[in-house]
């Protein structure tokens, strides 16, 4: 049985009802026929393995039927010669393999049977889900999963895909292979004069390269403290840090590395300081990754190391303790220390917080705390970023609201931080399988160490 | 003024009531906060110039406001400082900045004043537009102007758009310095043995170096005869052709240029007489490209030409002008000789054949003249491509309906067809500008004579 029928098989016993996953549709770019590289939506991904556009994967009563749309008469002369209903069996492993225009039928006669579906990230499918299964999710955006059935498919779903199969950690790993590859091109290639475009060039260049193709916006920048940063239009100095958050994705399967280094090749001491406080917190959470462990304790773990080294750096007055449960960590550190990793670089956010917060648990009001993705206690098969970053944000440093208590009080020490003002952002991040006995870091293969990444930055001309 | 408010002034001066153009918005490629790179709609960017999301240009009584979505409180962490209204209007030169959520309201009182649209391309764009602005539009593919409003501002829009001003033939000229770097890099980096992935990476890495994007899906493949081929799974091998369609955008204007090349550094025998046949072809083309010219004549010269050449070759059997008004031709060139070039690669193809055909002039309903995306009479000012190519398509060549008649009174010679079985695709395709006097070919740049060709192929390491 291969492992798409093993997934779905899994999910099949779960079940009450007949379930719908959408595959999804070319988004247009700028009009219709020239539309972004097409990926399919990661649910239906996980249970076909198939990147088909304008598909749907009906489950019911123990069987899987895949419903396709036709090709054109013309579509063999534009796209070349497309899988017919045997080859998509033989690939997939569903029972039956069904034209599209038959689903809409088959819908109508299981709408009084519990028949349950997950929005599609697609607006026009999820119009479609609205008006054929009677939905009422706005078509942008996060739709909140409601109905019973709904809410027992996403249960479901995220049951399965929280704890990774051995396919899905291969694929995982050859993405990482893409990605350390990038990495070490992006530290090979940097010196005083590059421009961030070209850098960034030449990391992705690696991922397609082997046939990867980046699992988010890279970011790749002088500004790391601008943390979903997406532009590459400022020149590299000799004083500054190259932040780079770059992932291969590997038939839909992603991968999501930070690594941060010196333009010039050395870390002057305020920057290696600070990197040395961001690595101790990433090896202290990264230990603190093991079954059962909760994983905002890896964040709290991660924030208190970031505590200390800010306190004795003079940065931060206080106690390690005190300062992380007032938040004043989070003047510099202000994300979660990670999230979930799968189909999606924060895998399943789709579904809002259902997937990375257990029952029970929500968001943190505070500062910091409420941006942490995922607070579930870990299980052996759950693979996670680990990302702790130190960044100095003006907007946060300055924030009457949110410095200026630690401000009053002496907390914060800006005349002191002052001195760091080399450092814009660091962040160092690997991904993390939870095993049975502890963890594995599926990324170890890129340098980290601040000598390990100072013989590879400039090493290529 | 700037070159956007003099395009919104001359767009002003041709409208009877008020118009609304929206930016569009990100899509999710997988869940919302993980988009595919945003691009704003090409009219939005022709007439601002702002790559903004969730924007919309409103243009009446003379004036013009530009609505932008208010950033979130945490928007300067995670995407960095925002413009405010002063710099928007600033870059845009328009008379005011309002916040979107203004727009309503602004277009309800402006209903009964023949308020004019264009179909936006972003689904729930095209939604929004359904609700406030009365259309009734299908949330996917190109929608049908049908209002009388709308109509005219589509007409106008276009009257603008095909004929570039200099600011947009200064972009779409920078556009072309990376994709002829980009050619050149994939000639080099071409031998045996290399994955078409590889080869594809190191000319995408020349666009992303210089801060450019590309265009569309880039064709890179050893499969040519496949049309629109956007995989990059084959091995180069030392008897094929390397068919590349890449070309970079440059702040939303686009290039699109093709090459093929021999994997080995030199054509066969066999390779080199097609592609010269091509040659030939695109040079007639491009020699046919003057003001008054009728494109559907500037592709049938090319026919023509191709015709000769595959009758010189006993490949057809026949007169060039007999086998082209039979369309014979198609069975081996069976795409147009191009289409227009701007903002989008097929320029304004968002809005049908209305910008590609001239008034009173439609589709030829035989094959291969059927897919011409143009058929204007040219202008000082737009830009075409012209890429005409010889391809052996097996579903072509072997259908009944289409081969069928030509193999059966001899016209197509197959026996003799099998001798060129090294051949699967050729196109040669550059940019060209009509002058006041004839035209301009805007990627001069890059080799295309053979002897040019084989002298960059595997240059570099």
């Amino acid at each position: 049985m291969n492992v798409f029928a093993q997934r779905r098989a899994a999910l099949l016993g779960l079940l009450q009802g007949p379930a719908l996953l959408l595959a999804g549709r070319p988004r247009a770019r700028n009009y219709p026929a020239n539309p972004y590289p097409y990926r399919a939506e990661s649910h239906f991904l996980y249970f076909t393995g198939a990147s088909l556009p304008r598909a749907a994967l009906w489950l019911d009563a123990g069987a899987s039927t895949l419903f396709v749309d036709l090709p054109a008469p013309d579509d063999e002369l534009w796209h070349g010669p497309q899988p017919g209903a045997d080859a998509l069996r033989e690939a997939t492993g569903v029972d039956e393999v069904r034209p599209l225009e038959a689903l809409p039928s088959v819908v109508a006669q299981a709408l009084g049977r519990g028949l349950s579906t997950l929005p599609a990230n697609d607006p026009v499918d999820r119009h479609w889900q609205n008006q054929h299964l009677g939905r009422d999710w706005p078509l942008a955006g996060t739709a909140a999963i409601t109905r019973d059935s709904d809410v027992a498919l996403a249960e479901a779903v995220i049951a399965l895909r929280l704890k990774h199969d051995g396919a899905a950690l291969a694929m995982m790993e050859h993405a990482l292979e893409g990605t350390a590859a990038a990495h070490l091109r992006g530290m090979a290639v940097t010196r005083p004069g590059r421009h961030e475009a070209e850098i960034r060039a030449a990391m992705e260049h690696e991922l397609l390269a082997r046939g990867l193709s980046p699992a988010y916006g890279s970011i790749v920048t002088v500004h790391g403290e601008v943390l979903h940063n997406v532009h590459y239009d400022h020149v590299a100095t000799a004083g500054d840090l190259l932040l780079a958050d770059v992932g291969g994705e590997a038939h839909g399967w992603a991968s999501d590395i930070t690594r941060t280094w010196p333009v010039s090749g050395r870390f002057s001491a305020t920057q290696r300081a600070l990197y040395e406080i961001v690595l101790a917190a990433q090896h202290d959470a990264i230990a603190a990754v093991r079954p059962h462990a909760r994983y905002r304790d890896v964040h709290l773990r991660a924030c208190l190391t970031i505590a200390q080294g800010l306190v004795d750096e003079g940065i931060l007055v206080g106690t390690p303790e005190t300062l992380v449960e007032r938040g004043a960590h989070a003047l510099l550190f202000p994300h979660g220390i990670g999230h979930l990793l799968g189909l999606d670089v924060h895998d399943m956010e789709d579904l809002g917080d259902r997937a990375g917060y257990a029952p029970g648990r929500t968001r943190s009001p505070q500062f910091g705390l409420g941006y942490l993705r995922l607070d579930r206690d870990l299980e052996p098969g759950m693979v996670v970023t680990i990302e702790p970053g130190i960044y100095q944000v003006p907007a946060l440093l300055q924030s009457p609201e949110l410095a200026g208590p630690f401000l009053a009080d002496g907390t914060l020490r800006l005349e002191r931080l002052a001195a760091f003002s080399d450092v814009r952002g660091i962040r160092i991040e690997d991904d993390v399988l939870c095993t049975d006995t502890g963890h594995r870091v599926l990324s170890r293969a890129i340098p980290k160490l601040p000598a390990e990444v100072e013989a590879q930055v400039g090493s290529q001309p």
